[in-house]
């Protein structure tokens, strides 16, 4: 094992951070000259952070030098765990310093300190919850402790929405560039073509599509900002609802979510975007050449934009004759027009896995809730920002197990399994069933410890079964406490370490955390 | 598709139960002799059903005269798969002969018609409510839906644990003798050691396993008789607790189940019958010939009785500071003792997938019930007549899931699993994995449906939930409203015709329901 390498990574990884907190702490800095002095702890906590983060950094690239500039696939597996525990490790300090920092600070901001719940302290002075944030920000879950958003400093909003896009720039270059090019994971499942010549070698290639992918990226994050911002909201707010858009997190700088601009054309721009957030990037490769064949016949995207029409026709079907409770507090009389429109955003953000809320779909019917809580399962597509199973592998599972049940009275015929015109070979058929199997295994478990980590009564199975879910598939809200119109932050410091986990181990589909603990893969055996 | 042998076969198997019912009624005969006047709209019931049983067999027999004397795959499973509808649907006879008989019979029994609930008719008068019965009887389930058993004449009684006898010997001749000699399902799983020489063919290795089985299944049935009948029980209480023991089903005579004896040495008993029920019936045939050590290198039996012992030890660690509410209605004080006696007792029940019951479980703490409802699912062994997933089949999954961990960061190298000396083969580490994550959609499919049928409000979902568990892994108690002291008679229809289906799929391990569905398994393609 290549440790030195690693290390360096992670050197470079916190110089990066760091670089960014200090970006954030730029507007916050033009704010506060601007004459909102509320930023000034706000910008003194980026500050340290950026020091912290840069002096760390430059410490490990340092001690990591002239090392052996060799990748391979444990050191490819070890760097993307710990990017993510140790990125959490840094994200979380802003959070962290700004509380510590309001209580002494002379601008003393104490009165944000105290939630609006009763007189407690603030969650952000337990490091447990920063790190909560943290991690849920860089997962892209957009789960939150903060049960009052609204008194934060801009500057913490704005790194809190930040860290959803760094995230999920993070997941598409890894899953697309990055590990299929290494043979990773479930290399066949996420290839895409190309965009350099092949006899290059690996390196070339992962900086080529790394580099198409930042551009698309960047590309959908003006046009969403801008377009935002044209429909009313400030720039702030656009920046901010955008990064937590493309990185299918959910984030949001209001209380009440999307629900607190009660537009239906920013609902409608959000729709689009999330969307395409949550679709393979491969395909914009595909379409920036022009091949919208390519692109209708892959049978991934078909079933993605299916499986949300579908969900929403029967979201908005049980919502029709009821009115529909926003999650501003505002209460939408029946009709058929507002069950689309909030059915459709309902779905469309959970499938995504974003978990952006426009009203409190904890009050709708059964049936409601449950293809809301399949679709958390099934999620977004491969290559995309967003979390869950996966489309695809759904898609694949599903033919398995159709060829399984013919296998019985055929037991002779050799069936090959197609999802277009790629034939699944026995190992990417056995991995993907097994896949879905291991995170069924894994939300049981999560549910089950966090019953036995709160006090025994006071927490229902629903609420322990769809957090466990919501943080597993990188969604956001879950159902009763949890819900639309709820947060995290009541949960014990035990459970919150198994939520971290849980977005964790989804994040970044399972094997990346796993191998970890296996003995083998330390001793390079 | 050879139509004609299957219904043939039918025929015969509508043939042998009518011959079951009509010992049944000898029994009840005896008793009416003897004086007890209440049996004789049993007697008359029990007889009009062989009657109808007998006239319809013959009928079968006669149409089917003279067919091709060819059994093959699809024969095979179509037959399978039949047996058990139309066997459920000539035992739901004599229950629902009995109702309407009483309402009219001279000696007007129709005290008995009105459940205790209050004034309700009896819910045997609904035949579907007969075939639920009688199917939860045949798949050796021992879900019931009266809320009051004690008023039932004995001949239906005695009808009711002889289904679980016979559905028991059905399943562990199916498994065990016939379907791995005709290659079908799971055929290296439940490969037992041919008893004649393998070069006779198919048909006599049949016949002689079975018959092996059927001798080991009477001395069981013969043994635990007796040994009740000595510890105090009546006979008639003895032999129908014997049925539903080695039939892994779970129907008593008594309201409160097992509970009702009060008696540590006629739990022990049952618990030593019950794990015996639940394993490998081709552990006997090694029994027999003296092979200890083989048995006891066998990874089924050790896992088994693993999992045996340490749900056994959790759950009694949790019940030992608490008082134990018995489904007698008696409270055992807190002590050691108790904990074990009833942790012991519930486990076994639950995980041989038999369901009896003698403390109400419902009110235990969550880790106890997590644990109880884990090993309905993980279920008995292969070749046994209980039902569950399987302990290999988890076995088998468990190291798949292993292996693939490591497959990700060894990409090259290819790996064996083996469960003991066996080597498992791609396509069964396949197809186990396909099995579990189908189970496990149809649990979830069935608690949706369950909740979707049931008025709105109605049910939660942790009693939807583990209806449909415990009806499709052939439990038969769940949790809350369908818990140790519940019953399933105030479901609606279509929620029964539900669980019938849930009871059969899981009882015929899926396939053979499945492929009915399969438009190519019918045109023979």
């Amino acid at each position: 094992m290549n440790h030195l390498y690693v290390i360096r990574q992670l050197g470079l990884l916190m110089i990066v951070l760091s670089l960014s907190i200090l970006a954030v702490a730029t507007w916050s800095g033009v704010d506060y000259a601007r004459g909102d002095v509320g930023e000034w702890v706000s910008l003194e906590a980026l500050l340290l952070s950026v020091a912290v983060g840069l002096i760390l950094g430059l410490m490990l690239w340092r001690v990591s030098k002239g090392c052996d500039d060799y990748l391979g696939h444990r050191e490819a597996l070890l760097l993307v765990a710990m990017s993510w525990l140790v990125g959490a490790a840094l994200s979380a300090l802003p959070y962290w310093l700004w509380a510590i920092l309001s209580t002494t600070s002379p601008l003393n901001d104490s009165e944000h300190l105290l939630s609006s719940g009763g007189g407690t302290l603030h969650p952000f002075m337990s490091y447990i919850d920063c790190y909560f944030e943290a991690m849920s920000g860089l997962t892209t879950t957009g789960a939150t402790v903060l049960d009052d958003i609204h008194p934060l400093p801009r500057g913490l909003l704005l790194w809190r929405s930040l860290t959803h896009w760094l995230g999920g720039l993070g997941i598409v270059v890894l899953f697309v560039a990055v590990l299929p090019n290494l043979g990773v994971g479930g290399k066949k499942l996420f290839q895409v073509e190309a965009p350099g010549p092949t006899s290059q070698g690996v390196r070339p290639r992962i900086r080529e599509t790394a580099r198409l992918l930042w551009m698309i990226y960047f590309g959908l994050t003006i046009a969403e900002t801008v377009i935002l911002r044209a429909l009313g909201m400030d720039w702030f707010d656009a920046v901010c609802h955008t990064f937590a858009t493309l990185g299918t997190g959910g984030f949001s700088t209001r209380n009440a979510s999307i629900g607190a601009y009660d537009s239906v054309a920013i609902e409608s721009t959000i729709i689009v975007f999330m969307v395409l957030a949550g679709a393979n990037f491969g395909v914009y490769y595909h379409l920036i050449r022009g091949r919208l064949r390519a692109v209708w016949s892959d049978p991934e995207v078909r079933l993605y934009l299916g499986l949300l029409v579908l969900g929403s026709l029967i979201v908005s079907y049980t919502l029709y004759d009821q009115p529909i409770v926003g999650t501003s507090g505002r209460i939408y009389a029946p009709s058929v027009a507002e069950a689309i429109r909030h059915g459709v955003f309902q779905v469309v953000s959970i499938q995504t896995t974003t978990g952006f809320c426009t009203a409190d779909f904890d009050q709708w019917s059964f049936l409601a809730k449950t293809v809301l809580v399949g679709l958390m399962f099934v999620g977004a597509s491969a290559g995309s920002t967003g979390g869950g199973i996966k489309v695809i592998r759904c898609l694949i599972a599903f033919k398995v197990m159709l060829a399984d049940v013919e296998r019985v009275f055929r037991p002779n015929v050799v069936r090959t399994i197609k999802v277009g015109r790629t034939t699944i070979d026995p190992e990417l058929r056995l991995s993907t069933v097994v896949y879905i199997l291991g995170i069924l295994a894994l939300f049981l478990i999560g549910a089950v410890l966090l019953m036995l980590l709160e006090p025994a009564g006071q927490i229902s199975f629903s609420t322990a079964a769809t957090a466990s879910a919501a943080t597993l598939n990188n969604i956001g809200p879950g159902l009763e406490l949890v819900g639309a119109t709820e947060h995290y932050g009541w949960f014990s410091a035990p459970s919150k370490v198994v939520m971290c986990v849980l977005m964790l181990l989804g994040r970044l589909e399972v094997y990346a955390i796993f191998v970890l603990f296996v003995p083998r893969f330390w001793r390079g055996e």
